[in-house]
């Protein structure tokens, strides 16, 4: 399977450093791309990332969430992510995908060739992507995969 | 009952000239103030007004949102709140609630004393208040009072 | 419109004597017609039922349950019903729909000319039909209709 | 740990032959003991076991479901329990745990300690209980505890 692409990240929320998916090689990182205005993310997806980080909170599962904006451009910037950050009580790292000049596709969301948010991404302890969806993904689904990569050997 | 004030609105959605409570006397309104980062409002309340205007869209129901920003100024500007519209698909009018120097309470919400969002007040045919809540409004209960009032002789 | 038939009834839980329509004439009734066993009824129009009997209680509403036994006739038994009222905490007066000789379906239920479970039927001061509904209710719908009955003058 | 106790049931359904746990060894099971008048087995445990055998029906993992009536028990007989499985569509293996006499709580309930319904049981490969929960199991967690006990060597 192929190595998960690295991030591409402009500025980070709740997290004291950068991040890179190289420093959480192995770990399994569950990689949430959303848009704060994108419903399916709102009701949904975003919830989900946050119950997840609490549930394995004591495992080496990482939550890292993708703010990938692709549209609306001027109506998701930084300042307004910050206050839905703080709104909605995220506590796990976001970063915001990097924008690229001339694409209204960000860097990362490229390099995922994610086909919009919310895209769940899960990635196992040798660093290869095991999951990779797009839209609402089902609880004991989402619970059964992670459990079976906590379980893998690092 | 107290007369409702009038709206004082910088800007509208979903309509095609300026509303004024005034125009709507002999109707029944019904006022929905939200902040679109209101994680209450976004899960609750504004579909709640989205449905009550397609239930009652045969009677003289008129449903008419406020954005009623009190916190986050910058993050919840009116560009944010015309994707927010287009993402969520609502179809109802929306004002957005005037601003007021040395005050982060818009004119309206201040007029109304209202303690946050959402809101939900309900006028009469007559333009008198007849329901003003704060937080989440049952449906059911919703419903009765709605009913209640155009069943009202205008 | 035409006045609602009378109940039929064998045998009732949660109430003092036995209830007829005609002595709630003047009242507005929801008439709740269900089987324990149908899954539609435990998880909506049940537990819908014993919202509007505890939001109305303060007004002219009388809520009351109809057993509409159909089909499967020996797993929902009277005793079988007693512990189902026990175990989902019910409180509003519910009869049971009287059997008929050579006919699965109950002599209420043939009377109204239901379709199944769960139907709604409210009855105006008046004594008529007023509303007559199959399957799952909307709740703020259904609170608009019943606040529209109360509305009427006795 | 301890070796998962055998079940006691004294009548199958959805099985064309009496099921032992001792057949199962080798495999990972869900034991999902239920009433069918226990409104949160109605309303959450049971749908979730059938969620769960369908979401891992090409997996290791058996649904079993074990019918423990310790309370009303001429409620719940199995021509009730026939009927409740039909009208819920339940397509997984369900056992009526073996009555006791004298103690109003069956074989299998009594074996297991379990505290009432619903109760989730969850065995690995190796025959021992692995997860022992009363109430409420959530679907993340679930999923996660399922995934670790498949990815076991068989």
């Amino acid at each position: 399977m192929p190595l998960a692409p690295e991030l591409a990240v402009s500025r980070w929320f709740n997290a004291a450093a950068p991040i890179t998916l190289a420093s959480l090689r192995g770990r399994v990182v569950m990689l949430h791309a959303f848009q704060m205005l994108c419903p399916g993310c709102v009701s949904h997806g975003t919830p989900q990332a946050q119950r997840a980080q609490q549930l394995f909170r004591n495992t080496d599962l990482a939550v890292i969430g993708l703010h990938a904006v692709f549209e609306h451009h001027a109506a998701m910037t930084p300042v307004s992510l910050e206050a839905f950050i703080h709104e909605y009580r995220l506590t796990f790292p976001i970063g915001v995908d990097e924008a690229s000049s001339g694409d209204p596709i960000p860097v990362t969301m490229r390099r995922y060739e994610m086909r919009g948010t919310p895209t769940c991404v899960l990635i196992g302890r040798d660093g290869t992507v095991r999951h990779h969806g797009f839209g609402q993904e089902d609880d004991m689904a989402l619970g059964a995969i992670i459990g079976t990569l906590l379980a893998e050997t690092p």
